[in-house]
């Protein structure tokens, strides 16, 4: 479980384009990915992977501590080895960016 | 606060593109949305918006109980009434996933 809050300092949103009989192959690669690398670096809090219903799309929403530490992730040799196995599975455009308001039902 | 969990069953991620100028307008058109309707139709759980650090984008994360609950609420005329006002500012792409796995720091 991860939790979403306005403290987070840097939330990474990563919208993966995927072929459908892909989708699944891409979401283990992203597990991997955090659970081999990603959780074991500086900063990182949490990481979420999404499938969409439609198979187009798998989703990451991660949490890190700065943007300094999402950047060091994105120079880490084993970081690079993971994405460029995603690469040749989907195009993707990662997000940067700030939680600036969450609502919640009955609050 | 918000949770992120597998036993959430439908979650949108919409990514909104604005010109950087009409960032924070777009955020506070969300932000009115989900106070205003999404927060008292059934289903909904909660929303988080997040503003990019590149000031292009906005991102609207937010959990429903069911897809059926998501549909119902993009048929009701309130919550039509506040997407027109931000399809005015932004492009958008909602995207309805499931979360496959949550991997947490030091877990």
């Amino acid at each position: 479980m991860a939790t979403i809050s306005t403290l987070h300092m840097a939330t990474l949103v990563n919208v993966f384009k995927v072929e459908p009989e892909k989708q699944d192959e891409l979401a283990q690669i992203l597990i991997n990915a955090t659970e081999q690398t990603m959780k074991h670096l500086p900063g990182f809090i949490s990481a979420s992977i999404h499938k969409s219903f439609d198979g187009k799309k798998v989703v990451n929403y991660a949490q890190w501590e700065s943007q300094k530490d999402f950047e060091a992730m994105t120079r880490h040799p084993d970081a690079a080895k993971h994405m460029k196995l995603a690469a040749a599975l989907a195009e993707f455009d990662p997000i940067l960016c700030q939680v600036t308001d969450t609502v919640s039902a009955g609050v």
